[in-house]
């Protein structure tokens, strides 16, 4: 689709970087600045649900998510992951993956909710530097589903 | 879980009811006023976590999901299905299954950001008429399942 920023997706340093990609899928740790360690997991090709794929895609794209949120809880330790598929505004199937910290901006509620409070910044700062751990954990952690 | 809501639900009439359940999940369809045709599909036993689960459960229960969306898409003919396990506030294992339109009560954003309008009430009569044979097309689509 030539209007879709995930079939065009041309990431800056500052948004975010790819930390996989494989023929179907690939997955992205985003720059969050309230949100240290959001992933995202993408469908390469513009489909818009997951029931458009079929069972062994599924299963393929969940695996991934899956491998994705092993990887964030055993470098984040977050208090809670948060695994959502919206697409509302970029009807292109997207997984996100966020570790949620009850001192987080936005806890209890959604990252979409209205924020709640601020993380103190050391702690957002060392959460920072954790995240910089995480591509390699990823990585590992998709190639152990082989 | 003696203090977990999903471990002690007595689920009254007006926020929803049972529409299947099974030995490791249920499905419930939630009465939400902005958002007919919301389901939930939980995890019967208390887990926090998706990779708390072995492969076999996950696969299990994204089957029971993807089932649910299936048959919320053939019903309630959205613009969107929104998928989401978050349980910042009830941390035992319970996936969303919402179904979106452009003029819902939150769109474009989350079930869970700001309110951005009021669907026009006719509309929503004729959707919540619509969920009424949510249930049934749910136990079909879990019944081809096996």
């Amino acid at each position: 689709m030539t209007n879709c920023v995930l079939c065009n997706e041309d990431l800056k340093p500052e948004e975010g970087h790819l930390v996989w990609c494989g023929d179907d899928c690939r997955i992205i740790l985003v720059n969050d600045a309230d949100l240290p360690g959001f992933c995202r997991v993408i469908w390469n090709a513009h489909v818009g649900e997951m029931t458009d794929l079929n069972h062994g895609e599924r299963e393929h794209l969940m695996s991934l998510v899956f491998a994705v949120e092993e990887a964030v809880r055993q470098v984040m330790r977050p208090d809670k992951v948060n695994i959502a598929a919206l697409g509302n505004m970029v009807p292109h199937i997207h997984w996100h993956i966020i570790p949620r910290y009850k001192n987080d901006a936005f806890y209890p509620g959604s990252a979409w909710s209205t924020k709640t409070q601020e993380t103190p910044a050391p702690i957002l700062a060392s959460r920072v530097q954790q995240a910089g751990e995480l591509s390699a954990a990823i990585r590992e952690a998709v190639s152990r589903l082989n």
